[in-house]
C-alpha cells in the first residue's frame, strides 16, 4: 500500500468529485470492473483465508480524529482492500454456513449500485415518486404470497393512501417491533374518555381497561428481538412469556393455552401471541394454525415471525409447513435472507390494510394528511429503496426460481442429516425441517455408550462435550475455510442440559454435499488435535462410569 | 421496450446467476458502464423531466401476483428504465432544493457497490469482521467531532466491548427512538425491588419512583420522529411537551423553564429535553448551552437531534453555532444528509461510553455477553455495513474538504436570501442560519401594503396567500423542471397564522446564485399564470382594505 498522499483541498477538487467519474484505470475503477466482472475470484483474492485476531485488527482502525486533509481516491482505496475488505467475511462462500447470509445473485449488484445512485427516499413521494408504488407493489405480492386474497383486494388497497398492506424496514426486528407496536395499540385503542394509547401512555392504557399487565406469548425459541421489543414498547421483558416447546423446538399448544388461562387470572392481558416460522436457532415451524386458535379464543394479535422461513411460501413443495400462516394479524418476513437479496430488506406485512391505522402520523412538511406518501405508517423516517431489489428478484428469479432454490436446500440439509447420522462420531441434535439442522462431535466410544447412559451421566458429561463444541467451532472458524456457527439448547434426551451446537444454515446454493462432508472431515481432525480437551472429556467419561476404566 | 420473455427455469439457470457476471455488453452491464461514466447524464437522459400523474404510474406498478416463470435480466433492466428509473426523483439535480437529499460523490457509488457485494451483516462479529471496528472507529471519529475528549478516552471506550460511543442505524428517526429508549431506561433504571423498565415496563417503573407521568419536552419545530418515539415507547404524545420558539424558531428558555416547574408541580417527571441544531423545516439552532442548563437543574436527559445540523461541526467556521453540544447526553446525526453518503446512514452518539448499559441485550447464538458484536447495544439487529461509506467520505474529503462544502452552502442560502429580499414580490420569511431558508411570493401591491397591515388583514389575507404558495410549489414541482418544498409555519409578524412557505435546502455543491434566480422566476411566471388564484387574492386584498379599491 502506498503511503496516502495529500489531495488538494479547494472548491474545484470538490466539485469534482461530485461531477467527473472515476477513470476507468483507477484503483477504484479497476475494483469495480474486477467486481463486476468475477466477484468470487474478487472475493477469493481479496478476503485473507486465515484469520487475523480482533485487536490486532482494532489496530487499524484506532484514530479517533476526523483526518483534517483529503486523500487521493486511489489511495484511500489501497488502504481500503488491506485493512478493511482483506479482514471483511466472506459470507457468500459456499463453506459459509452458519449464518443466514449467503450468496447474492450477480444482477442485483449492478441494481444495488443504480439504486445507490438514484438515492431516492422513500419516505415521501416528493423524494421517491415511481419507488413508492413500485414498493406498494411488493408489499402487495408478498401480501398475496402469504394471505392469497383475490385481485380486487388488491385493486382496491395497493395504492390506496389511508392503507398499507405493510412496510419495507431495515431488517426482522425493525419489523417485529412494528408488528407489537400495531398490536399495542390496537389493544389500548381510543375508548371512551380515553384518547388512545399513542396520545396517552401505556399506564393510561393499563388503567382505561383495567390490566394489570400487557403480556407477549412466544415459544422459548423465540428471536431475542422479540425481548428487545417487549423492552421499547414499555411492556417489559418480564411480561414477554416464554412457552415450553416440544422435541421438535414447537410451541407446546397446551403449554400456551395454560399461560393464557394463568394471565387472565393474574388480571393481565395477552396482547399478542408469536409464532415462528422458522426458529433461528434450528429453523422450526411452529404449529401456526393451532396457535392462530389459541390467539382467536383469547382474543390476542398473532404475529408470525417468518424472517426467515417466510421465503419458503415461495415453494408450492414446502409451503404447506407454514400452514395458519394466513391467520396471522401480521407477519415478518427478510428478503435478505432466504430471498438472497442484499442486507437491508426486511419487510412486516399486515392481514387488514387498516391496521396501521393504530400507528398513522403526520407532519407539516411531508406525509400531510392523504398523501400516499410511506412514512406515515412506517417506524423508520428517511429509508433507502431497497424494495426495488426484491422487485427485480421476484422479476428474474420467478416464483419458481424461488422454489428450485428452497426446495434444494431442503433437500441438502436432508442429505447432511443422514450424512452426520451417519458417522460413528458425530450426532444429529436437531434434524431440518427446513435447511437449518444442528449437530455435534462426539468421539465414537462416548457416543455409542451415551445411548444407555443415565440422566445423571448425560449431566455430567454435557459441559465437557460442549467445551469440545466450542473448541471445535472456534478453531474451524480461525482457520478461515469454512464457517459453522454454534448455538446452546436444552435437548430432552440430553436430560435438558444446555447443550452446546453446532448450527448450520445451508441456504447458500453452491454448497455442494461434499463441501459439508470437508466440513466434518476439518472438524474431526481439530478434534483429534485437541489433546488436552479430549483428555478431560475422556477422563469424565471414565469417571462417571459412562466407559469402562481400561487398563493403561 | 421489448416485451419480456420467458427465461429458463433450471437449477443450472439459477446457479449461473449466482456465477456468472453480467456480459459488459448485456443491458445491465450497459447501464452499469454509463453510470460509472457519467451518472449526471444518465439520470438526465434517464428520468423524465415532465411529472407523469401519480395514479398512472400505479398502473405500472398494479400487479399483486408475484411471476411464476423467471424473466431475463436484460428484459427486466429495460422494463425498471422505462417504468422506475424514468419516473423516479433526480434528488441529485441542482435545481432539487425542497429536501435534504442532495449529490453523491462519484467515488461513493463503486465503494457502496463494494460494501453490497461483501454483505456484511453488523450486528456480529462472525458476519462483519474488520467492519466491527471500523463502525467503532466511526463512530468514535464522530464522538471525537461532537465531544471532542482527549487521546486516552477513544484508546480506552472506542473498541471496549461492555461500551458504545454511538450507534449507526437506518436513520435519524431510528436515532433519536434509540436515544429517549437510553434516557427513559436510564431514568426508570433498577432500585431497590425494582428490576428496572426493562424487565418490569412502564407503568411498573411510574409506579416505583412515583411519577405521575414522564414527559420529553422540544421545541414546536421538534421533529416528528420525536412524537413517534413517544408513541412507542409507551410515554404517549400528549407527554411530549411542544415548547414556543422565538421569532428566529428558537425554542424560549422561559418558557422551557416554566414548563419543567408546571410539569413537576403536576407530579411529572422530566426524562428529557431535547435542543435541535438544524430544524428540518428552517434549519434555525436552539440555544444548545442554556437548554443543557436547565437539563441539569431539572436532572433530565439532554439529547440533541443535529440530524441536519450535526454536519456543521465540521467546520471550524461555522462549529460555533452548536456551541453547547458537547453538553448532550446524546446527539443524533444523519451521514445521508449533510455528509453527501447514499440513504442508509444514521448515527446516534453518547457522551458517556457506558450509557447503554441501559439498553444492553444478549442471545445465545450471537451478541453473547462479553462478545465485541455491535448489536448487544442496537435497536436494529441485522444491518447493512454503511460505516464503510461514511469512513470514507471522512477519509476521501478530510474534514476542511467538508468545511468548503458546507460553508459554501451557507454562504449560498444568504446570498439567495439577498436575492429574495431584493425583489418587489418575494419574502423571505426566514432567514437562514444554516444553508436552509423559507420564503413566500406575494403579488409587489399586496407585498408594499402588507408593512403596514393590521392584524386583522393580516389574518383574512393569509389563507389566499397559502393558497398562491401551494399552488406554486404543485406546478413547479410538476413541470420537473426544478423542486422546492413547501411548509407551514407561524410567523409572530403575520399575527401568529398558519403560514405556507416554500421551503429550500442549498446543500448540493452544484446549485449556483443563478439557477436560484431562475427558480425564483419561475416561480413568478407560474403565479402570474394562475388568473383564479391571483384574482382571488387581490379580492380579498380589497376586501379587507388592504389596497384601496380602484375604479374598474
Amino acid at each position: 500500500m502506498s503511503k496516502p498522499q495529500t489531495a488538494d483541498v479547494s472548491l474545484d477538487a470538490l466539485y469534482r468529485i461530485f461531477t467527473i467519474p472515476e477513470a476507468p484505470d483507477s484503483t477504484l475503477g479497476k475494483i469495480e470492473r474486477h467486481l463486476s466482472e468475477n466477484l468470487a475470484g474478487f472475493l477469493n483474492a481479496h478476503i485473507v483465508a486465515k484469520e487475523k485476531p480482533l485487536h490486532e485488527i482494532e489496530q487499524d482502525f484506532a484514530k479517533s480524529a476526523i483526518p483534517e486533509q483529503p486523500t487521493f481516491v486511489s489511495d484511500h482505496t489501497d488502504e481500503l482492500l488491506s485493512k478493511l475488505v482483506a479482514h471483511s467475511v466472506h459470507t457468500s462462500s459456499p463453506k459459509f454456513i452458519g449464518h443466514m447470509t449467503s450468496a447474492l445473485p450477480y444482477f442485483l449488484l449492478p441494481l444495488a449500485k443504480l439504486m445507490v445512485g438514484l438515492n431516492q427516499n422513500l419516505v415521501k413521494i416528493e423524494t421517491s415518486k415511481a419507488f413508492t408504488p413500485l414498493e406498494r407493489q411488493v408489499l402487495g405480492m408478498m401480501h398475496h404470497l402469504v394471505y392469497g386474497e383475490p385481485a380486487p383486494f388488491y385493486q382496491t388497497w395497493m395504492h390506496s393512501a389511508e392503507h398499507s398492506l405493510g412496510a419495507m424496514c431495515s431488517g426482522g426486528t425493525v419489523a417485529n417491533i412494528t408488528a407489537l407496536w400495531v398490536a399495542r395499540n390496537k389493544l389500548f385503542k381510543a375508548d371512551g374518555d380515553f384518547n388512545g394509547i399513542a396520545q396517552e401512555g401505556l399506564a393510561a392504557g393499563l388503567a382505561h381497561y383495567g390490566y394489570r399487565k400487557a403480556c407477549v406469548l412466544v415459544s422459548e425459541r423465540g428471536h431475542y428481538s422479540l425481548g428487545k421489543a417487549a423492552d421499547i414498547l414499555g411492556i417489559g421483558r418480564r411480561n414477554l412469556v416464554a412457552i415450553a416447546t416440544d422435541d421438535n423446538n414447537r410451541i407446546q399448544i397446551d403449554a400456551l393455552r395454560e399461560t393464557c388461562a394463568r394471565i387472565a387470572a393474574e388480571g393481565g392481558k395477552v396482547m399478542a401471541i408469536v409464532g415462528i416460522a422458522g426458529t433461528t436457532e434450528t429453523g422450526h415451524i411452529d404449529p401456526l394454525d393451532a396457535i392462530a386458535d389459541v390467539a382467536q379464543e383469547v382474543g390476542a394479535h398473532f404475529h408470525v415471525d417468518a424472517a426467515w422461513g417466510g421465503a419458503t411460501l415461495l415453494s408450492n413443495t414446502h409451503r404447506h409447513l407454514l400452514a395458519g400462516i394466513e391467520r396471522a394479524d401480521s407477519v415478518t418476513i427478510d428478503a435478505h435472507k432466504q430471498m438472497y437479496v442484499p442486507m437491508g430488506a426486511g419487510m412486516v406485512l399486515f392481514k387488514d390494510p387498516s391496521l396501521v391505522h393504530a400507528i398513522e402520523h403526520h407532519a407539516e412538511y411531508v406525509i400531510r394528511r392523504g398523501s400516499k406518501d410511506l412514512g406515515s405508517h412506517t417506524m423508520e423516517g428517511s429509508r433507502p429503496g431497497m424494495a426495488m431489489l426484491v422487485y427485480s428478484a421476484l422479476h428474474v428469479m420467478g416464483r419458481e426460481g424461488y422454489q428450485l432454490l428452497i426446495d434444494q436446500s431442503i433437500e441438502k440439509a436432508q442429505a447432511f442429516a443422514d450424512l452426520i447420522a451417519s458417522q460413528d462420531d458425530f450426532e444429529l441434535v436437531t434434524a431440518p425441517e427446513l435447511c437449518l439442522l444442528t449437530y455435534r462431535y462426539v468421539p465414537a466410544p462416548i457416543k455409542a455408550a451415551l445411548a444407555h447412559a443415565s440422566d445423571s451421566q448425560k449431566q455430567q458429561i454435557t459441559p465437557l462435550l460442549n467445551q469440545m463444541t466450542k473448541h471445535i467451532q472456534k478453531s474451524q472458524r480461525e482457520t478461515g475455510q469454512s464457517f459453522v456457527s454454534r448455538t446452546k439448547l436444552t435437548p430432552q434426551r440430553y436430560a435438558s442440559q444446555p447443550t452446546t451446537v453446532f448450527r448450520t444454515v445451508l441456504a447458500n446454493p453452491l454448497t455442494t454435499v461434499d463441501m459439508l462432508a470437508e466440513i466434518l472431515q476439518e472438524q474431526r481432525q481439530i478434534a483429534e488435535r485437541a489433546v488436552l480437551t479430549q483428555g478431560a472429556l475422556f477422563a469424565e467419561a471414565y469417571d462417571c462410569g459412562l466407559l469402562a476404566k481400561e487398563p493403561r
